[in-house]
């Protein structure tokens, strides 16, 4: 295994790319998608299981990590990996977005943001160089700059304020990373959905130089469109051979038309959290499983699926025990739900192997057009 | 494997027994404790992970599943087995205890009880035959009577007229089961505390005739020195030859005391339920993971259990979820709490076949009165 972060590029169809990138810690196919596991747990799962859905690495949030249990106490105990049992990869976001979105009271300067936790009312303070320090502490694969992202829409000068000061912390965050052999920082990029913008900050991320780079500040309510607008033109503006990471999407739709547009990177708890509210995601778009159509279904929410959910169990019983409340629900309906994302996955990853992209995305969104099976 | 159901004993300490019950479904090891799978799910639980732990036997509540979602969909979804993936033995109980613990406006005649459902008001009916037909559409593969149990303290004239009610059922819970090749019945000694009506109870069992027989009307709240003085002599007054189950038992000093008396099977709640509430059972007794004691703690709950919660997590991650909420707290714990008390059995079983019943005893209360290992 190798010692040094890389990334190798396979093969491109299109935009779309896929290929490797080599971690100490194992090897994360791309295009990739990571689970979140918040608070040190992809909610309702075993980590085996989210391995064995086929996820290459997981997703963890600085934010929720540093108030509980703390980073420095996840550091005593050997590390976010150890603390967790997750031995692969592990990417944590630099906690900028989370504190935006979820804690109280921010106070933001140039310095950094002061705030207070959304779980104790207690005072915390991130910056680039704490976000950097966290981060080392949990022991994260790949680590994210510190940066700050508004709400969308925003006006031009606001979002060219802020992208300007995320520039300035990204400076300051790979500095504060230093050098950190088989560890990988990523810039990310801003501007919200003007051009300029986003050709500002790519310009001033090559010029720091990073081992990878994020779209930032996207899926933010923007919409799909506006969205696929800016990555239509975005990733172009990063180095062709660093991964690119898009941050916080998303729906399957969202995936394709991203891989499409040449992301090698993404991350969402849509699958998990879909799970636990008892939303399926499947090869013909999304199933509400408490839907009284199900209660005497004994086929499985898709048949053509190998998860645990959909070998064993029929959409009888899933709405069965999504209707009394059973924690079983959450286990198999998340099961399920992330073993569909990585075989999009897997299913992307070889039509571009096989420059066939374009007829894996035509019956992707063919079969979703003809909705789900009829009730029986 | 076998097409009928039946019972061989193997070995005997005192009043202590070991055999195993054989099943089309499988062997059941006896003394055996069943996980309860309330409604068609063990909480929290795959059942290939309650399998894992070494449970050869499931309980299913008739009140719960004749609810929701009917015994008759489950019926037409292939029975309970198939609809809840679990291929080996259920037991079901006969509905009567919980009709008279959760449910609504409870209406007693001789032919049965009349109630409203707690989940909607729903108006039921379960009598004798009635309990016999839901069991029969889960397909259940030992059937208890239906009987009545009043709690406990109530007067002797109370216990009497219950239990004789009680027996009348049984007459009529063995006639409406027929003859069913593989599947049993079993009838259920009441009688409170009173040795005279424990006396009459199992004469009248004896005289219909069971393939097995539970001590019931316990653990019901007499306390355990009470419950003990019953199994002093309750199962002595069961046929030899039979299985004797002494239902909704309990504790792990429970359990041991009981299998001491001569009980073979037992079931409880216990360990599924202190694992959602952040209760861990093991050798050295109980251990609250909530405690901030636990929160740096880098041991494992128990270094000598095998189970994933003890090999590959420490009390500080335990602590963490449980005060999180995440649902892993709920996994892990009740996998933990079942793979304790399966570990038991296992130590009880090779404890009564090697003849040194008395020994096991000593070092089990020996080592919980030493308590959960030292702070750090």
């Amino acid at each position: 295994m190798t010692q040094r972060f890389s990334f190798s590029l396979h093969a491109t169809d299109g935009k779309a790319r896929t290929g490797v990138i080599s971690t100490p810690r194992g090897d994360i196919r791309t295009p990739a998608f990571m689970p979140v596991g918040t608070a040190a747990t992809v909610k309702a799962m075993l980590p085996e299981s989210v391995r064995a859905t086929g996820a290459d690495i997981l997703l963890g949030n600085t934010y929720h990590l540093m108030l509980r249990p703390t980073a420095e106490r996840v550091a005593r105990l050997g590390g976010l990996h150890r603390f967790m049992n997750w031995d692969r990869p592990i990417l944590t976001d630099s906690g900028g977005f989370q504190v935006m979105s979820l804690a109280d009271l921010r106070k933001l300067t140039e310095d950094g943001v002061t705030f207070r936790s959304h779980v104790d009312g207690s005072r915390h303070h991130l910056s680039p160089e704490r976000s950097m320090e966290i981060q080392r502490l949990l022991g994260s694969d790949i680590v994210m700059c510190f940066d700050e992202c508004p709400a969308l829409p925003a006006d031009d000068r606001r979002v060219a304020e802020s992208m300007r000061l995320s520039m300035r912390w990204a400076a300051r965050s790979k500095a504060a990373f230093g050098d950190r052999p088989g560890h990988a920082l990523f810039g990310i990029q801003q501007g919200g959905v003007t051009r300029e913008l986003r050709d500002e900050s790519a310009e001033k991320l090559r010029e720091i130089g990073f081992d990878g780079y994020a779209v930032g500040g996207l899926a933010v309510g923007e919409g799909q469109a506006a969205m696929f607008g800016v990555l239509d033109y975005a990733p172009d503006m990063l180095p062709e051979d660093r991964p690119r990471y898009l941050m916080g999407v998303g729906k399957p739709d969202d995936i394709v038309g991203a891989v499409e547009r040449g992301i090698d990177m993404m991350d969402c708890v849509l699958p998990s959290r879909s799970g636990r509210t008892g939303q399926a995601w499947t090869r013909r778009g999304q199933v509400n499983i408490k839907n009284a159509r199900h209660m005497d279904d004994p086929r499985p929410l898709d048949e053509a699926c190998t998860c645990p959910a959909c070998r064993s169990y029929s959409r009888a019983y899933l709405h069965h025990v999504f209707r009394t409340g059973e924690i079983i629900s959450s286990m198999l309906l998340t099961w399920h739900n992330l073993h569909y994302y990585q075989d999009l996955m897997e299913g992307l990853r070889k039509a571009i192997a096989a420059g066939g992209l374009d007829a894996f995305v035509r019956d992707f969104h063919a079969l979703r057009a003809e909705g789900d099976i009829e009730p029986i």
